[in-house]
């Protein structure tokens, strides 16, 4: 099995904090994303979608989708669960996980991408040139704002973001929230189940990763 | 159990054509998208997100988001299996359902919500009204054209999106080649593989859901 990671990018961080809390040791490859490895044919084979994380089974099975990277880790890798515990908690947490990875993690995404002067012409991922949207910016910013309430909203009546348990929900979320950083923005001093949420998921050792 | 559906809708499609797959029979309530009863309080109770589709099950828990109504209803009735049959082909389908959701269905979305008249001020779905960005519609577009490209490539060495079995990858992909038509688009010539496998799932009496 191979990994590969890009240790300053936040998608490949979601899984590196799954691995962490597996407690996996798994050998980790470094794309260099900034001088475009990622871009080039001998990465392409292995991801077509030009994007990490990407992990590579010993039968070469490549698997790109932080999401899938994920559940082939809990899959193989049970204990302790962190996509729910049975039918209708599994369900529970991809709907939050999946709810947060589009209002929080894309939201971020679709901000940072569409305005960051190093990514002219790579407003989406993948190999075709796409070009920035301005206005995606402030629509971003204001998805970003949601994300924020929504999280403190959920974390008002539960301890972890898909109810009693720390699940890959609170990880996505987590990522999410970190990554606004990179846009200016975090959690509003009124989200305080949310920032009080944020402490103890940051103060994991798995937060590090 | 009860199923919040909307037929015209291609979002709750996704999950009626798994429930068809599976041979169930849920009882079902329409949800009136067109006059807005996602966006009443009543709905809202329901989904936060004021989208369909939603299942609500007996203890009172309301899952909405295709992809986790369908683990659900996945775990709950294991045949047939539509989302992998062991550790590797689920990862692998949930890495194919995933990026075809966000190349394909959301491209598609984008293209279509930033473009109808009818949608002005809802460019994105939720309580929260949302601006349309006009150049969203050719982005939208482009994405489409190689979400057609990217399915036919990978349906030119598999029967199927996600390999040798027909699976939830393949009911999101077949609901965004259909809604695609939505915004005139449909699966250019050059595409026969993917013709191919878009006349084979389509006659499936699933199709019909």
């Amino acid at each position: 099995m191979k990994f590969y990671d890009c240790k300053s990018a936040p998608s490949p961080r979601r899984v590196r904090i799954f691995i962490a809390e597996k407690g996996l040791e798994i050998p980790t490859a470094q794309v260099d994303l900034r001088n475009g490895e990622h871009l080039t044919e001998r990465f392409r084979e292995l991801n077509p979608w030009c994007t990490v994380p990407v992990l590579e089974l010993d039968d070469g099975t490549t698997l790109s989708e932080a999401v899938a990277v994920c559940r082939y880790l809990e899959e193989a890798h049970p204990e302790p669960p962190l996509m729910g515990v049975d039918a209708r908690d599994r369900a529970v947490v991809a709907m939050w996980e999946h709810r947060f990875e589009i209002d929080g993690f894309l939201a971020v995404t679709e901000a940072f991408r569409n305005q960051a002067r190093g990514l002219a012409g790579r407003a989406l991922t993948g190999a075709d040139g796409v070009a920035q949207i301005p206005e995606l910016v402030e629509r971003g910013r204001g998805r970003v704002e949601r994300f924020f309430a929504a999280l403190d909203a959920q974390l008002a009546h539960h301890p972890f973001v898909a109810g009693e348990r720390y699940t890959i929900a609170d990880i996505t979320a987590q990522v999410a929230v970190d990554f606004a950083g990179w846009i200016k923005m975090s959690l509003p001093d009124e989200c305080r189940h949310a920032a009080d949420w944020y402490r103890r998921v940051s103060a994991r050792p798995s937060a590090a990763a």
